[in-house]
């Protein structure tokens, strides 16, 4: 692949790196900066409620080690729990990056699962676009709320693959493959994956990406684990375009699988 | 992994690359090399019965294109549906090739399912061990056969993860993975990788390299599939080495999948 | 179980059978009701926009076969891809059984998925709680929508396994599971079932019951595999109350599953 | 299915209750018969060396409990870990059972998977036979095995699910169901079922019976799940005979798994 461009866009800007990673949730900075390098992700997603991005002036600044003209920086809304709060993160995120207004947009539905409130999300969206921000939007496997989403003008959708910090992998593949058949904006993973498989089959869904944060940083080597999701993802992604293999019981049949569902 | 060495030992000889491939099902001598190439794989192995390295002097010649001073190659008994066929085909080998020793041993069951004769295959490897051959053994995913198997010598065991050709991916993780923690000869999965995931996957089980051939050449872009493959690997490799994120139903959770088993 | 009362409550009503089944793609009207006998079901859904139920005075009525003192009528919209539609097709259907006002609510997002639309869903469940209706309510695999539509006032929560008509069984237990933990009414599958154990695992996993037409209906034999359906329902059922013994590795081993999920 | 007669023979006995159990790990003797009670079962299975069945002359014996004439009694060799073990142990409990010849072999590969040792078991088959035994034989889940096992004359093949006491369920269906189409003699799943929805899918994929024994024992309510897993295997038994519907990625699709394998 390394002659071809394959990039993808998110509201006109273009990217190379399919993965993207957060920030929380690291031993200290350096372990952060060290695994950010070895991810090659070029959007690093920051949750402004958690993270100090300039809004306390005496503590250290996560745009230091992650400034802006080197990285995509994706303020997030992680930790709110309704529309209000979530617009309301959004605009302090915009204010503290100098009008930048690219968001991910995430409003949680309870503190247990941390699964979407979908309702909540889609009002939030609504009042963000026309505001004028660029939303990627968190949000469930569903892919008719994903239609939803994506009609009312979000720059991409981020379907879960497993609830957030679970790590438990794609759970439901065929919904992530009929969000990724139906739509015409950037369809990434969100939250649920655990190992580099699991980031793999998300690019073979036909994802353009996938957005990670635990599978990376709670790894017993959370360096090289960013690296090996770094290549996960390639591996996936190349493997969606190389056209896999038809999958049947025994090499000598023609169309093996038919009547079996396992 | 840049500055550290991840080597893995056959039989003495030491190799940087887990990915082992084959060269059937390909258009032609062109895609054959290109691919093989884009896989980085060190080891090549070749059907005796099928291919010529030698048999017949007037046709294209197989080491011309894999010349065996830069690939380690890896004869492979594929074909041979008893005892005395499979060493009599190792005995050809190791002549074709100047005293070469090392062989890929497979005794088939039967032409549909191409499942090992773990039978033939052990009074295989006896003989083939007594004669001086460093056997790497195809099997079942039996974890006492495989056990079997390296007491007896081989210098590598060889478990299927699906039926030769199949693409069916890993079946039964579990049993790779008890074979895995029970050897002390490298483990490789052999037959039925169909997609990069499937190759990440045997990585993660703590596999030592994985042979492959159909899940490549019966891709719709070879050469592009190879670059995956290639890529999954390592980053499987690498994710067992990291030591992924125990899984769990939420981040919330301490010890949430105890009762449940889906 | 025999002499154990083993019933539940949807809307004030008691049943003891958790099989609820459909009228449609029966061959004629003696397989319906042979089917039906045989699926001990005491709840039929019948789709109000497909079926005579007295719509047209001159064709065959299903409830001449099916008669209401005998069996519980949910009438479903089935076929409906907006609130009005929906709203509209449970008031028919009420006139029609004279005032019956226990409904299925669905209201469809598309004509290929099948999927709900449940944006439309939560408006219809609304508008037909204020005015009166009991409403069994089709919705997606999502917890936080399941809580909702039962705050709201939903007597019953049916949650998609995977596509109406489909026969994937139950794709995302986790979220069922989910779903079934939360609840404080019963939880019925809805959808997707496509043989006995996908009926067994949705009891197994804590739901009060299980709806399907195309399972059994497209069956080769339909009235035996409605008499498998009865019986696996009571199965997974059972086994549910009996609680189930924990999985691990291997019977020697004390917590053998943790650290791998697959 | 109760005006047909679906019966199945073993070594010329015929049977009605697909379900086979055992008596070890219950609290009490009057637990073990009543969940036998429950279960249905005709065919009991007994661990020579563990229970006593007239060794010990002193002690309780199970043939009081599980008279003879009431029950089929399958001596098994469990626990044997060598041919020889295992031979002298079928001797004994033909001794025991006045020259009974019905025997369930298996010899295991080690303490800590308790997988088959198949080449043991091969030999102690082939002894076993030449002295007039019917042999039940438990093996692993290879098809090439099970058919050397058939051709030898075993009386019935008796792949694993998942291994002794795991309760993992059914790891492997398509290795199942390769056994289950190569067959002439009964096939019955032997070891592995956890719950209800495994033992209907053992059937559901073609098996004669399913054998178990911790699945009942060490559930919570051991005489209830007995109850399911009658159910269960019976709801299986009639499932495969209906002829499941073809699964199918939607109901509008007409060929729609095609190309997918999750």
């Amino acid at each position: 692949m390394s002659e071809n461009k394959d990039t993808f866009n998110i509201a006109g800007r273009e990217f190379s790196s399919r993965l993207l990673v957060g920030t929380g949730k690291y031993k200290d900075m350096d372990e952060t900066r060290a695994a950010i390098d070895a991810s090659g992700a070029e959007i690093i997603t920051i949750a402004v409620r958690r993270t100090n991005m300039g809004q306390n002036s005496d503590e250290p600044n996560i745009l230091d080690v992650l400034p802006p003209d080197r990285y995509t920086i994706l303020p997030n809304t992680a930790g709110c729990y309704d529309q209000k709060t979530a617009v309301r993160t959004c605009r302090l995120a915009r204010e503290l990056l100098d009008g930048h207004n690219l968001v991910k947009l995430e409003v949680l539905g309870d503190e247990k699962t941390l699964f979407p409130d979908v309702m909540a999300t889609l009002k939030a969206a609504e009042e963000l676009i026309r505001d004028g921000f660029d939303i990627m939007v968190y949000t469930n496997d569903d892919p008719i709320i994903a239609r939803e989403l994506e009609d009312m003008g979000c720059a991409a959708v981020m379907p879960l693959a497993a609830p957030i910090g679970s790590g438990l992998g794609i759970r439901n593949p065929l919904n992530i493959r009929t969000i990724v058949e139906n739509a015409r904006v950037p369809v990434l993973v969100d939250a649920g994956v655990g190992t580099a498989s699991d980031a793999a089959v998300a690019m073979e869904l036909g994802c353009d990406g996938v957005l990670m944060n635990t599978a990376i940083a709670a790894a017993q080597k959370p360096v090289l684990m960013a690296s090996a999701m770094n290549k996960a993802i390639q591996a996936g992604r190349e493997a969606y375009l190389a056209g896999r293999m038809q999958a049947k019981r025994f090499a000598s049949a023609s169309s093996p699988l038919e009547g079996l569902f396992f």
